[in-house]
């Protein structure tokens, strides 16, 4: 799920594209994340979520959705707001979210 | 550059974010990778990419350009076409690209 290669339907989907860099320390972020993924996943127009972290606490997330109306109601969600509201003091440095309307996907497959 | 955060411009403009599964073992992919990144940063269009494998091998690119047409005249440089079709057998079990457009941006300054 996190971690690894979501299966996706055809274009057009949206993709929320969250870039960040950590703090030192977990202090709670574990459990907070794993919490965001479980509440995405539970989310109307999800359809998947792919994350990396380094070592040097940069990391990607990319979730997948169905429209923009789903992005902004999981925005939406109180404990995900609460958890975004903590992030910025507790956990992240800095981080950048891109809300992007996807148009063409190829895989291994396909020259394209 | 990789493994940090990109500055970018406001929207509109392109991510294209590929996600892959690597096979063990480096042969060459390092040095391929570099040269790709490399071969992206002269391309007209790019405003940057931002990049992180996992231990497990799995990762997430994500590049960013002004426009479509850039994004496919990087995809028609010639060695970036020998270095897709040399990933498909030696460097990736599995990858997916997709091209989408952003459309909204938000950092740690602001709520939306």
């Amino acid at each position: 799920m996190v971690g690894s290669m979501s299966t996706l339907p055809a274009p057009p989907y949206y993709v929320v594209c969250f870039s960040s860099r950590r703090k030192s320390g977990d202090d709670g972020y574990s459990a907070m994340a794993n919490a965001m993924v479980e509440l995405a996943q539970k989310q109307p127009g999800f359809l998947g979520i792919e994350s990396v972290r380094g070592d040097d606490g940069f990391g990607i997330t990319n979730s997948f959705w169905t429209d923009e109306a789903s992005i902004k109601a999981w925005k939406a969600v109180v404990s995900h707001q609460a958890a975004q509201r903590l992030g910025r003091e507790r956990w992240y440095e800095d981080y950048r979210v891109i809300v992007a309307k996807v148009e063409r996907a190829y895989g291994i497959d396909r020259a394209d």
